[in-house]
Formats: C-alpha cells, structure tokens, sequence
C-alpha cells in the first residue's frame, strides 16, 4: 500500500486584500530589503492520502476537502497537485 | 520595468509536530473523508519583485528574506521558486 501525496495551495483571489501579506511587505522593507512589489501569502497543505483509490477518486476527494474545510471559497482559491 | 515573481513554501522541518495540519486530519475524518493519512500544513507565499536585479540576486535576496523573516529555520524549511 502506498500514498498518495497531495499539494493544496489555498491563494486569496485577486482583489481580497491581503493585510498579513502587507505586513510581511513593511517587514522586509523595515530591514532593509528593497524592491518588494507586492507580497501575498497562502497556504500550503500537504494530504497523505491511502492509495486505495484512483487519482480521478482522490482529486474529487481533495475537491470536497477544499470545498468544505480548507478553502473559503468566497475569498479563495485553491489548487490542487497529486503527486505519485 | 517587468516584475520577477517568487514562490515561497515555508514547511516544517520532517519531525517537528504539527497540530494545526493534525487538527486538519482530525476535522477532515469528522466530516467523513477517510484514508486521509497525514495532514501538514504550511506557509505559501508569493513576492514579487522589482526585476533590477538578475536572478542571482533576485535568489540571494529571497533567501535572506527567508532566513530573516519568512522562516523559522530552527523548525522550518523553506524552498524558492523564480517564475519568469
């Protein structure tokens, strides 16, 4: 039995500020780093899924996942990799 | 003036506990998705960057952005990806 292995990335859309990112931006400006455009910050989530089922089975189950706990999809994206 | 865009995983070291990914596992199981293994959570987060400065540079200074603030490197890993 192996694993599947799943990357979540959960992004703000485009247009939802993103204040913990503009704060990271005053940060690395404040020690000195200069030509900071603009920050953003997600998250990243790493599924172990038992490899029982397909990959088609495993991506409509990431789906739901996202769709249910781990994005908010009013403000959200996410996207999903399945590795081997 | 084109903009260079990076991105940054921030995940914890292999070892080191994670209770935000296990309360993820744990809420997952809760809501009925079963087989989910291993949940570990991360930081993404996305920098762009005014493109003055070639690749090395644009790298060199990620990674001091990363060991200074981005990154605990006590507990944490962190890679860099340079986009176009």
């Amino acid at each position: 039995m192996g694993v599947l292995k799943a990357k979540v990335h959960v992004t703000l859309k485009p247009g939802v500020l993103d204040p913990q990112g503009k704060a990271v931006q005053h940060s690395l400006a404040a020690l000195g780093f200069g030509g900071v455009e603009q920050v953003r910050q997600g998250k990243y989530i790493e599924v172990d899924l038992a490899d029982g089922s397909s990959r088609e089975q495993a991506r409509a189950a990431l789906d739901a996942m996202c769709r249910q706990l781990l994005a908010n999809t009013v403000i959200e994206d996410y996207t999903i990799d399945i590795a081997e």
